[in-house]
């Protein structure tokens, strides 16, 4: 039994988090630019990276500390990247060994993140002189969660923040996450943050296999730009608080908490694609009747992913020809005169192609439909029985406006 | 002696070209959409068309038609894609034969091209009706090139038309192209037509060679947004005009021959990225000290491709940080510690990074020189002696706003 419950990274037990402003941001003053979280016992941790050959100097520090499957604690800061800079990696540990102080641990058990500008020197002066505040600001509560959420957004619009509860092996397991992620998102880890926290007691292999089998169906299938970042991080804690018998192999429970977890990315992924810089709609793109599921995410990523298809839903314009062109470059091989592809959302659903040929259709219902939030753009490829989703935004003037001056 | 002369498609010996209006543009009848070139004596041709698997209906009838390498005509519309739409091959056959029956040649000795909105019906009717008046119009004159290559334009804001000069085994030999391409613009021929003539003795193994060896250096480096069209297609017509030996195998003709069709198309690639939808900026990414051209092209191609790049060099913001992160996810294998980044334009030239870290420089000195409409992003990786040069352009607001409502 899945629950959405409140909580964010303080649902699951034993989970503290503050957030508050040191200074790195310096042009506001109340924005919050560091966050803190601690369990309060030592975690099974696991992490998935950016692909970027170009990695900040957090997730070298973050892969060595990683190395014995543990961890108690992840400090991040927003307005700096720390990558490209001078001191990078001396800096992440400063930043780590500040919080291992407060905390009474080893540096080696702090998990640390930066996102913002990359290649301007981390001011890590006021972020260690800003940890006891941070550390005495720790609180497990719904106010705690939103805070951290708030201080790792940089050009996000609104915070991402979720939570849920399952039962795994009789007992209640709960599971939350705050993430942040507006631009440069792309499959395979596009800038962002995600910090998951749990109460499940799972071996430290099993954590970083559900997380791996997580990842690709989540974060990797969505889209906002095509950038992919050099400090993407997805990092899991879990202190086993829940006392449901340790999950150390694949099985029910692994099931269950697989299951969970998942749902909890999925959510988080589809508000950062809806928040994509500057957008003004979610586009969720499905692709069914695919001859496997690897043909149906190549289609659905390349489609989620085109600049024409995007700018074509900022303008509520139903030009699926766009669709099938971004299908045709996609790299996966099919039969175009196969293809059907409706548009739908709360307004309603529309034939718009039947079998690879544009079909006559209501100009006006399509723009009412495409004029929704959330809109849909369904694809049947008449090839096999494997489906996927992935998730986009359209591409507007404020996408633009907002990385024209990003710096200044 | 290569020489860059006027006289576009016409500038060829034996060459005639016309462009008009028939009404497939239904919304401005001042706008030439047929367009169409013709030979005086049959010529050795060749094509390289999208890798895009839906292709436009007229790709599958020049494929058939180029079969015995050789053509007299090429008749072109703008407006209608002719993709993904009822009757595409039929009507496709119907407008070389409408060409041929003026001509007075086989249907299949004329190749045909479309671009426009995918996926509506093609009104082949109009172009039938006016191909005697096409036909007429027909001069070799730069007036004559110009209305042809203005036939063939859909978003594009200016023209592309280039020719070159060169000797040939003794003779003076005439080559010229005209294009389009302004939006889908991406490596693997983005949605782009071009269509060369020349006068150049050559046998049709070579011109098809020649002319993979061209577009790999130039329409396939560079990019507007990432999108490659159903319609994509570079056609080569050559008939020998000139008077030179033929050439039939690799030597110095035939070197000759390729440095100006090289010379040609990537003056006519530099154009159509210079002319992306609502771009102000033609942006040079030029990549040396590569271990090899692979290395360098496929770097360069990531940079100019980058939407985050491309945002920022809109509003002139020297963000060197995204040059880095597009190198890193772009594929290539390198070491960042090595890399050195310079931007420049005719307003001067700033050091930005050395060795993958950021250097303190002067913000009014950059945002000076981004502020021209030429600018160069030049990249040293420190791994080898290769280099390679792609061209892009910026990402704008009159992007979005082209491409939010174009069908309408």
């Amino acid at each position: 039994m899945l629950n959405f419950i409140s909580g964010g990274v303080c649902a699951a037990q034993g989970f503290r988090a503050a957030g508050i402003h040191v200074g790195v941001k310096t042009h506001a003053a109340w924005k919050k630019d560091v966050a803190l979280i601690v369990s309060d016992v030592d975690c099974a941790a696991a992490a998935v990276f950016t692909k970027n050959v170009v990695k900040a100097a957090p997730i070298h520090v973050d892969k060595a500390h990683l190395a014995g499957g543990k961890a108690r604690a992840i400090i991040a800061n927003s307005g700096n990247a720390n990558a490209c800079a001078p001191h990078g990696e001396e800096y992440a540990q400063r930043m780590c060994a500040a919080a291992a102080k407060a905390i009474g641990c080893g540096a080696e058990d702090v998990l640390v993140s930066s996102t913002g500008v990359i290649g301007q020197t981390l001011n890590v002066q006021v972020i260690e002189d800003g940890v006891p505040a941070l550390y005495a600001a720790l609180e497990r509560s719904d106010e705690a969660s939103d805070a951290a959420a708030h201080a790792i957004m940089t050009t996000d619009m609104a915070k991402k923040e979720v939570a849920v509860e399952t039962t795994v092996g009789g007992k209640i397991v709960r599971m939350g996450g705050i993430a942040k992620g507006s631009g440069m998102i792309h499959p395979n880890m596009g800038t962002m943050l995600c910090f998951l926290t749990t109460d499940c007691a799972i071996s430290p292999e099993m954590i970083k296999t559900a997380l791996l089998e997580t990842v690709g169906v989540s974060f990797n299938r969505i889209s906002v730009d095509g950038d992919t970042s050099t400090n993407d991080s997805c990092i899991v804690l879990a202190n086993g608080l829940a006392g449901n018998p340790c999950i150390t192999e694949k099985g029910p429970d692994y099931d269950a908490f697989l299951e969970a977890l998942q749902a909890l990315c999925v959510e988080l992924a589809k508000r950062m694609a809806s928040d994509g810089e500057g957008a003004k709609h979610l586009i969720t793109c499905t692709v069914k009747g695919a001859k496997d599921v690897t043909q149906a995410e190549t289609v659905a990523k390349s489609v989620i992913s085109s600049s024409l298809m995007k700018a074509a839903i900022f303008g509520a314009d139903a030009n699926w020809g766009r669709v099938l062109c971004a299908m045709g470059y996609s790299g996966a091989d099919f039969d175009p005169e196969k293809v059907d592809v409706h548009f739908a959302s709360a307004a309603g659903d529309i034939a718009v192609c039947e079998k690879g040929r544009g079909l006559d259709f209501d100009e006006a219902k399509a723009k009412t439909i495409l004029t929704e939030h959330d809109v849909e753009i369904n694809i049947t490829m008449g090839e096999g029985g494997a489906a996927c989703t992935c998730w986009g935004c359209d591409l507007t003037y404020d996408y633009v406006k907002i990385n024209g001056d990003y710096r200044t």
